[in-house]
């Protein structure tokens, strides 16, 4: 057996050399690092159940315990060296620990297989990494709530097929995708609820022989669990719904701090220039966040979940400083309101009078052609006109042009009338509040 | 406005005429009927809102109502013409509606849009959809289990990396797969909830102005969410998970079913043969499962979600097919032991004499290329030739070389030991009847 | 054996029954009878071949013409039953042919295997695909470029990141999209070739024992090749550049007849409106294009072949149909122009002056920021002002305030220019021509 | 301006700070850096041309190309230093050239966008990486054939549907590999051809206004071009072809290597081991290949360009090695071969006899479920047997019975006979002497 063989862990039988490509290219140390923390811990608790099966002595125990500590520290002051043959966090790890006390420290590994250690490691990381990423998300809509209470005034359009569709208020817009965000930390708080659940067996194949005890190991460090594939599957996929969700808001908020709608002004910290054009102000951290949706998908395994851990960690962070910075240009907003928006309203007012809804709709639509026609707006034509559309039509259908009655109409929740989205607002501080008093 | 554009539902205002690519390109009619049912059953549970709001009479409801039923006849008896500009299911109900009561017809679109329906029609059919899957996964895992039941008694070799790793028993294999779909089972009852669950906001954009009765609307047909997408996520997200977890099985089983393992025999009605060679007997049902997974990714629309929806329907009954009528080679599966799957226990045999595990795998190693180079069983090394890998060898190392009782030491909850699989096997079949018995 | 499997290609030695869903499942009949065509051509090929070789007999293989004939004359006239148990086409038009002829029908499989007619079908079929698509693509071309040939006098902005640039012509942004599209003609005629090279070897696995004369097959149907993999997977490839081509420009077009841009207007045969609001004019046809890239990434077989092949078919035309018909509005397109965009220029007319760019891009963003400060255009800044920045300023910086000189002096190739835009604009005409001459 | 600031590219008229996160989130340096030799290269050829076109003079032209020559050295040595600021390669080149130079370092960006540096650093970079890969997979593509040559002698079972289908060559399987990879060779080609044509037009929008000579930096650098894109897609869906090849080969491997099958035996150097299994030796180096088909898709990015590239590189290096090293275990190829595999011959056998086809493999059929019946092999069924099912069988059946014949009988190109093999080995060693001779 080669030396350099000698710290790996399936050392016993081999006589070749492994080929060095072969061995980067099956290294995962690269990546796996990062859950240093929770290997350590994950091996204290091990070892602790070990001693209780009489499998380690009380003083092999206080051993490898010391060690394990030993090892904490050189992580924890950036000290740890990774030394050529580290392939993965477990196996430098152990390294580490026997450099420390010797002997022992092969007895940790008594009754784990490699796949225990990767799901105890993966299930501590991720605990945490979801309770991050969960105050992220909270910040953010913490943000978008506040400042849709102090803008609730603002009025603009609404989009749809980005066609000006109804007036509606800029604080409508920010709560319509608070709700999507507010979805996505509750779809994450039951990734945590899997990632806490135990599986119904376990072992690598068949399980393990020793009287561990796994009620122990299970409360301390959910050890056994090898569904590592299913966390990470149902973590991408969560992670891209949400980059989706803030992808869909940056979209928006790119077309609303174009030159030509002007809607919105990015603050410095968020804009990029050109090396080439002096005048160019890019959005560049809206490009950014739109692009990230989709980067996520397709690829399932554990470089895929730190991957797109940092790239949520990231978005979620500039998303928060885009919508608490930017700049709201009102005038531009209630300026590109214009009549045509209220041709639903003109309908409506035709079926308060008692027309079948489709009619009124079309009455509603002729009207839309006779101001496009005449080059007018659709508010400028008189009454006469309309009335060769439909008798139903009478002075009272001024009344129609008013925007702020537009959106006060629609008072239901979700609407846009001001008790509605104050309604929202309150909603959302409450559910905050207790979002944030949960363990 | 030429004729042939009448019966659009934006008709009003078009002059032109569409391109008929265009038409047939925008045109969803050819899947989305499927809906039909759910369709009409949200449009008269619409038409009794509307009335309670006061925007149709009693009359004009009764009418309505009469229509809806004559076009859910229509569907049912496979007798409803689709016609051309019938571009989705909505507006095709409406119009035969129109056909047979007239104006009022009109009056069935007050205050909802195409989203509306659209949500409404997904969501009612989808919570089907999910019920009559959930039904067929059952049945498969019923299948799987009473199987196990009956079979518990067959020891086979565990494969990890498609090499033989330690004996288990059949029974385990099949729970293993088992457990997966089980977990299947329940994310799709949370699937479930979450279309059952009315979103904190609605409406196209602005919302409805009428005062219709929302909770009514809600409790009647669930009406106006719009967010398909998400749930359309989501299940796509959820059937790529289930197929690839029978992906996995059939994976195992095309393996199985090999000349050179001859553990299963699939029957004939599970086979195809070859035009071409007369002998063969190819397990193309498997294959077609395994084929599946990855299939449904990438895609998010309605189309997709039927198309999935149908892959999953038929995926589940092949496998229980296939689960239920394979015949299983006890002789070929336990002739496929070899004693260097005990390789495991001959170091646990150290362990247990007090040998640090790392030390005990590396002497259990170097007996194994003993073995090799004699090129004789693991277990026909002469206890002195083990003593010259460690002095803890001794005669009570016989007692390692029993498949049997390999299997019975890991009596762990999830492990192979006959207690352990028969406990697996109550848990489900107490699971399945609890499941069986939800509403 | 039961009489149901009677007509069933490996019926020999099948003594059970298929279960119904797996048949189903299995079956590709429902989208490969679109292979009718090129199935009855390579039969034909093929038993002319195995005439020469002996295998069958002159009158035999005259029966069997005569029987194809009369296969492809039901086809062709829409009268082709298919039947239970056809499972693909090639079984579908085999048992037909038997229904014509009586036993001669049997010899016709000697020596090829379904994958061999799987593969000659393909390939026959995807070279009359790909002669249809080139042909669509070019007139799309050709539709661009006349239309860039007649507006070559209309300016507008040149965005990046979705902000405005610099000043270009309206021509040169319809060209840089025609430039990509022709380079996808170009990769459509690579896959032409691939599809019509001979490979190496061939034959399901061991190829064909019979001395059939593959020269004489691969000239009149290129039978042998089994290496549909390939083409389709490359094809499906270039239909998602192609589309992701064409989802660009509708993207930028969508932007563009947005109310607040209102460059374009499109005609009302490429837009729809809303079941709801009456005013509304969505640009459908340009959502429709832009959404399908990326639709046949992620599949690659048959199934998704022809999927693939039918939206690029529609897409295709309506885009030919969009960028024919829309209106542009020139007033609105020039009003988009604002001096700031002229700022590289300033800082070009510092670089003339002898200024290291990097100083002079720094100085024209300090001329910038002076008009934001002072809310005037760029162009309106004092000369005094500017030469605060620095002294090379003077009072021939007017002469930089003209956006027609701006894109004037892009007179390289592919430049803004008119002479660069004519250039291009012949260079196209002559590609197109000398495309349409080929075979 | 906040000094902080000062070595940004658009430095001029920024005021705020930008976000820490945003920086780092936007910069690329992380993998860009990659391209330092490129990037250093591109800058030396465009100092050039701006100096021939008088933008810079003779002694700036040398200042700029001693202090690049610096930087290179820099690199080279492992010595250059990347700061906080330095958010590209591009960025960070030039902040060094100008520590080293000083102010003529800031003419060298005139007229030449950020867009112009990534799309020729890119094409630099990509040309050399290409050339790279192709040399690994003729050395793998060699590798292949010479073994071929070798172990003609070797017969073994083809596998269709993981079924045993009819004897083969084991050279003939290597084979049938190296054709799909010699038409990644070529494909690969293409796209360095591509890689290397000029595009019609360029610029970041409206172009160069200098009169930079472009043939020159063509012909030096080919500097303009902004279409990294659609090389980036090529070049990604290329490296998924050719993995999904490569992963193809490996999963017949993986197969071959089990223990059920005993074909090949994989060297030490490209296996690994288990953490708990002393026994266990997995074929980890083929699990990788395999792994890695499907991870390249969905990502048009640079990163992933590099990522792509690193793992192609060592795929094909490891498959090199693993091909090379194993063993292959002809008792148990050979002894795999069973009569049932003869089945086809059986029925070519009547076919001869002038049988059509159909009936012929109907009758080989019956003939193997009599073999099944009576479990005895296929070639054990005596003539009075066979004479029940056709009266065409005689006692010249029994020469069927022989696997050598049956694989010398398929002689045309591509076929098993022991000439088709030799002929393809040659046609290989012809085909790999005229690449290695290409430019």
């Amino acid at each position: 057996m080669a030396s350099s063989e000698g710290n790996k862990l399936w050392g016993g039988r081999f006589v070749g050399n492994t080929d060095p490509i072969m061995e980067k290219f099956n290294a995962s140390i690269a990546y796996d690092q990062r859950m240093w923390e929770a290997d350590v811990k994950g091996s204290k608790a091990y070892v602790k159940a070990l001693q209780k099966a009489g499998l380690v002595t009380q003083n092999e125990m206080e051993q490898i315990l010391t060690g394990l500590d030993k090892v904490f520290d050189e992580w924890s002051k950036g000290e740890f060296k990774i030394k050529p043959g580290d392939e993965d966090i477990h196996t430098a790890n152990e390294r580490r620990l026997k450099e420390f006390i010797g002997d022992p420290a092969g007895k940790l590994h008594t009754g784990r297989s490699r796949n225990d250690q990767v799901a105890t490691d993966t299930r501590l990381w991720l605990r945490d990494a979801i309770n991050t990423l969960k105050e992220l998300a909270l910040q953010l809509i913490s943000t978008m709530v506040e400042r849709a209470a102090v803008e609730i005034e603002i009025l603009c359009p609404g989009y749809t097929h980005m066609q000006r569709a109804q007036p509606i208020r800029w604080s409508h817009w920010i709560l319509s995708h608070a709700v999507a965000l507010s979805r996505d930390v509750e779809r994450l708080e039951d990734i945590r609820k899997h990632v806490n659940v135990m599986p119904l067996g376990s072992g690598a194949i068949a399980g393990n022989p020793f009287n561990i005890d796994r009620e122990l190991l299970r409360q301390v460090c959910l050890t056994e669990c090898v569904c590592v594939y299913f966390w990470t599957a149902e973590f991408l996929f969560w992670a891209s719904m949400c980059l989706t969700h803030l992808s869909k808001m940056a979209e928006d908020l790119i077309l609303y701090s174009t030159k030509e709608f002007s809607f919105i002004t990015l603050t410095d910290a968020y804009s990029t220039g050109s090396s080439l054009m002096p005048q160019k102000k890019n959005a560049d951290s809206l490009e950014l966040i739109r692009s990230k949706a989709g980067r996520v998908f397709g690829r399932e395994d554990k470089e895929a979940m730190f991957d797109t851990y940092d790239t949520v960690h990231a978005v979620l962070q500039v998303a928060t400083g885009v919508i608490s910075t930017l700049k709201v240009n009102q005038p531009a907003m209630e300026g590109a309101l214009s009549p045509d928006m209220l041709a639903t309203d003109l309908a409506y007012h035709l079926v308060r009078k008692g027309m079948p809804f489709r009619e009124a709709h079309s009455c509603a639509g002729k009207a839309v052609y006779i101001a496009e026609s005449k080059n007018i707006h659709l508010s400028q034509i008189t009454v006469e006109d309309l009335q060769t559309v439909s008798p139903l039509f009478d002075k009272d259908v001024s009344s129609v042009w008013d925007y702020n009655r537009s959106v006060e109409q629609y008072s239901a929740p979700g609407g846009t009338a001001r008790s509605s989205v104050t309604a929202q607002i309150e909603h959302f501080r409450t559910w905050l509040q207790a979002q944030k008093q949960k363990p």
